[in-house]
């Protein structure tokens, strides 16, 4: 490695990056060491004009576009060659966590700053983006600014959105970017040579491979429905089981089914039944009705569709006598990230002496728009537990530091190609 | 069978009994053919002088106890020999039908109206008897006339019960008993020979099988419990499925579990799960925390005494890794109805040419309680589809006069001993 960029590696302040996630929880701070900071809010401004302030104080450039992402540059030898992009948002969930989103744009911004200090020279730019409204907990839906940024949604979709009071997006939005009247405008989708998003897992993999190091392979596919099972209520005394269209009985049988159907050795699909509504949920009744969701997500492609696409036969099957209606609810492909930016990620955490694993992200980000743009990849460091939406998030000083020194070394690859 | 015998069973009239029930039905009809009828309401008084005046032009000797069940006598020849008993309730569940209860007050007096009609001399005297409360819809407990009167369980421990109005049982009962007063009072548990009640079968064996009648062998026992699952939460995207605690994987696992354990070729075990609440109940988190009712009935004891110990053992096995926790909810042993009983009506019924078979009640009835002091049996009749507690509720003049015939010719055999 060349001795300036180990330098910027060096420089990664463990303490600084630390100190400046406690600086950003206090905005928003709710009980239990919690954040709640919604997108376009009072605390989401105070948040930008927080990071607004290190970027400046730095003599970084500042940005802003129409969605209220913010950009910081820290410009490149070649200032009209496609800067690299690194960053995430500082919005969070109602009762969200200290790390989700905001680690990073910290570790962005450690990075270039630690870049800065060590004097490097890239060949491109390097641009930190904090992406607006990720979580979608406010206005709905989540992963805004990215999808505009790239086009995959207008403004003119997004800008109607009302919160639970009633209030309008576009004048939340409006209100943001007034309140940083001096930040230059800047146009949407710029040309991008590579994004890197870090973030905490927000599952407990990590952890318990004993893994610093998420090397971040893709966004999984996901697919949802509402399964609805038929049956007729009868007396539980009374009515022998062979005659019975037991609606509860009929959705175990499913669950069962779907559950033995994806059974998966290498423990990559994700099946969840999280919600269950029973009709007339009277215990001395045979249940009539049920309804169920099904959360099914995979990496592959072909794989999430196959799963997917298996539910309503296997469901109709494995309710009888009851009847089945399955409804989708959900249905997002998956994304692999460009193989290139996985590879230089691995080589950093390789050359780091970090331990380190590829994964697929279980969660949606906003690399997955980036990555319809440019070659993209992201970053995991563990989180306790896996906890994530849930005041109790938690992640060390140490981890967080060591993926923003793998995040530097990916930068300056990415940016001297 | 005797001369006299066979002209009071002939005389057992399909359109008088059916007529009665479309009279009974008018008092407190509610829309969809069903029938609002409350214990001591305004509707249960005039449903007990309609059955008074039919008893009183038949000049039978009309009573009332404590607790206002009515009682209708047809004197036998030795008055002081202890009567047999035939009867059932007139009040309903709030959203009940014609048939339920009703029938077996009606079926009694179409017994002594024939036998009286016939001019047949029994030996006992034969007792009509129209429980108070059998439904409980309005005060809690069930079978509350029975449980009094049988001394299972004292007027002071029921009289302070409260309707969903805050009307206490106590005054409610006392304007049922001043509404009759020309009725002669009758003291509780005075010495029976016998008791049989028809009822409909509330369920669907009897139609399932082609059988006029069904020769009921008791009552069956049951256990309830709520099953808690204990699990945790976790994000549905992000957490591998063999370190989930999905409490919703674990409630279907042991729903599973019981059922494969019960598994009963005879089909007499009665096993439903009807209730269900999920925590957080969510699509994409997993569940935390399950609770599921358990409802088992059987009518052997030594069979359901098993059944409900073994829940417990299987559900935490079949749990893990989530924990479970079990409260028993309620808990009653089966009755068994005398033998003697049970044959003279399995005889009737083969004497008069009509299909039936034995089967054992699985809804609770009087003659649970009845049984405690006097050889006790029942006599079902088919209802449609086996629905009850329901408008819908519905049986065939023929094969309601049927069981009347059985009734009236068991009536005149336990009267003759």
């Amino acid at each position: 490695m060349r001795e300036d960029h180990q330098d910027a590696i060096r420089r990664v302040d463990e303490t600084r990056l630390w100190q400046r996630h406690a600086q950003m929880a206090q905005i928003g701070a709710i009980p239990g060491n919690g954040v709640n900071r919604a997108a376009f809010s009072t605390e989401d401004i105070r948040a930008r004009r927080l990071l607004v302030s290190w970027a400046e104080a730095r003599n970084f450039e500042v940005s802003m576009d129409g969605i209220g992402n913010v950009f910081v540059r820290r410009p490149g030898l070649e200032p009209n060659a496609a800067p690299v992009l690194s960053g995430s948002h500082m919005d969070s969930q109602p009762r969200g966590g200290r790390f989700d989103g905001i680690y990073g744009v910290l570790a962005a911004l450690e990075a270039i700053e630690a870049i800065d200090e060590a004097g490097v020279k890239t060949r491109r730019s390097i641009e930190l983006v904090a992406w607006s409204n990720e979580e979608g907990g406010r206005f709905s839906p989540c992963t805004m600014g990215s999808a505009v940024y790239t086009g995959a949604k207008t403004l003119g979709e997004v800008a109607g959105a009302q919160d639970n009071d009633g209030v309008v997006l576009r004048d939340a939005l409006a209100e943001t970017l007034a309140a940083l009247p001096h930040v230059r405008k800047r146009e949407f989708n710029a040309p991008a040579a590579a994004y890197i998003e870090a973030h905490i897992e927000q599952g407990p993999l990590l952890e318990l491979e004993g893994k610093t190091i998420g090397v971040v392979t893709g966004i999984q596919g996901l697919r949802w429905f509402n399964v609805e099972v038929f049956g007729e209520t009868a007396h539980a005394g009374t009515t022998p089981l062979r005659v019975r269209k037991d609606a509860v009985r009929a959705a175990v049988a499913v669950i069962q089914a779907l559950a033995e159907h994806i059974r998966d050795p290498d423990d990559i699909v994700r099946f969840t039944v999280g919600r269950m509504l029973v009709t007339p949920n009277s215990s001395n009744s045979v249940a009539s009705h049920v309804l169920f969701s099904v959360d099914l997500r995979h990496p592959d492609l072909a794989t999430v569709q196959q799963l997917g696409e298996s539910v309503a036969e296997i469901a109709r099957q494995a309710a009888a006598p009851c009847t089945v209606k399955i409804t989708p609810t959900l249905h997002d492909d998956p994304c692999t990230f460009d193989a290139s930016v996985v590879a230089s990620i691995e080589n950093a955490a390789g050359r780091l002496g970090l331990a380190h694993m590829r994964l697929p992200s279980g969660a949606s980000h906003d690399a997955m728009y980036m990555s319809r743009v440019c070659p993209t990849g992201m970053i995991f460091v563990p989180c306790e537990k896996g906890v994530s939406h849930n005041e109790a998030e938690n992640a060390t000083p140490g981890d967080l530091a060591a993926g923003a020194r793998v995040l530097t070394a990916t930068l300056l690859d990415l940016a001297s190609r």
